[in-house]
């Protein structure tokens, strides 16, 4: 994408370069899986001899981590907007559906690998991303919670197992989400969200409206990246 | 579990312990993964040599053919209660993922293996299994067109899309799911029905009795096996 950069000393890891190999490194794990996965198959990828890729690495782990550590990072940045957004239960559960949405399917690669491969980090990464997982799902709760507290979501909600469900909802869709597919990332952000609000909403949450008043609202719901800069 | 059988010819393979070495096979694989599982591995775990399992299986895949076939087999079978369940469309549905959802964590190891594992099948049994899952699918489609056409579902639901995000958000308790965990299948049918019935539902379908009615109303309703009895 950029020109080369010419003159430059070539003593350390390149962190432009190293992004770039990460990126190939993420496609051949997705395809093949991380243990039938091989050194020597990235470095294929982006040809050059093995030997080269370890000025950037140590081991096949530490692309693996790489390629999560990344993703998890964008994401927990992005969430943080509807940690800060200031607007009622429906509108922030509503901006974080479509948020997650979002984020999985434009890094359905490296979020597909994350779901998939975890169990092959070792321990201390592996906890070092379950806690960073945990921080972003907290922020589900806190709006689970918040309906709760002013009577517009189902009381009788399990909140922790209702994230769970929900995310989970959500994930699967690294399943099955083709850029080329039949729904934008928008589409399915709305149809998400319906299905979510849907699910938690309580009576007083639906008072006049109806479900299908609810739905509608939804549609016209702010996004959190718009709402937190307004 | 039965009495060895004595005098019985040993040419053949037998089935009972062919079912109890695929069963041994699925526990390694669901911990491994596939790729990194061998056929030595799997010898190693039912104690014998592995030139024995060759009287059983001509390959490693067929092993996870058994496994996955073994479980779709099983939840076709299951969901047709559904299918010739003659009741409206919120029991249907309700029947429908309480089925489901008992398969799942009743056949945790296979069934994980397949949502995890199909792509390593060969082309002809990979879509065997497809069609199967096809078969399926369409009991689950069967339902959310009866509900639209009887008013009581979203009638601008893509029932498609809605099949797809349901399963998969059913499919990914199988990442979570522990026998020993804080929830029994049951709670969780009743968890997992309340959440997608109230995702589809029209507000003629809440007319009168509201979401919290509802939900207490699926609580309440048949199960398929038994219904399908009656």
């Amino acid at each position: 994408m950029t020109a080369p950069k010419r003159g430059r000393p070539r003593r350390g890891p390149d962190p432009e370069r190293f992004h770039e190999i990460v990126d190939a490194a993420a496609q051949i794990i997705h395809r093949k899986g991380y243990s039938a996965t091989s050194i020597q198959d990235i470095a294929e990828a982006v040809g050059v001899l093995k030997g080269s890729l370890y000025h950037y690495v140590k081991s096949k782990e530490d692309f693996l981590y790489a390629i999560i550590d990344g993703a998890t990072q964008v994401a927990l940045q992005e969430i943080q907007a509807v940690a800060r957004m200031e607007a009622g239960p429906v509108d922030r559960l509503t901006a974080f559906v479509g948020t997650h949405v979002r984020f999985a399917t434009s890094h359905l690669t490296a979020y597909s690998i994350r779901l998939r491969e975890m169990r092959e980090l070792g321990q201390e990464r592996r906890e070092k991303i379950q806690a960073d997982g945990a921080a972003y799902n907290q922020v589900m709760r806190d709006v689970l919670v918040q309906g709760q507290q002013q009577g517009v979501f189902d009381a009788g909600m399990d909140v922790d197992l209702m994230t769970t469900i929900v995310l989970g909802q959500m994930n699967a869709l690294t399943r099955w989400y083709r850029e080329d597919g039949p729904y934008t990332p928008e589409q399915l952000a709305d149809v998400f969200a319906r299905t979510v609000v849907s699910a938690v909403i309580s009576d007083r949450g639906l008072e006049g409206e109806g479900v299908e008043g609810l739905r509608h609202r939804i549609r016209a719901a702010p996004r959190a990246d718009l709402a937190a800069q307004a």
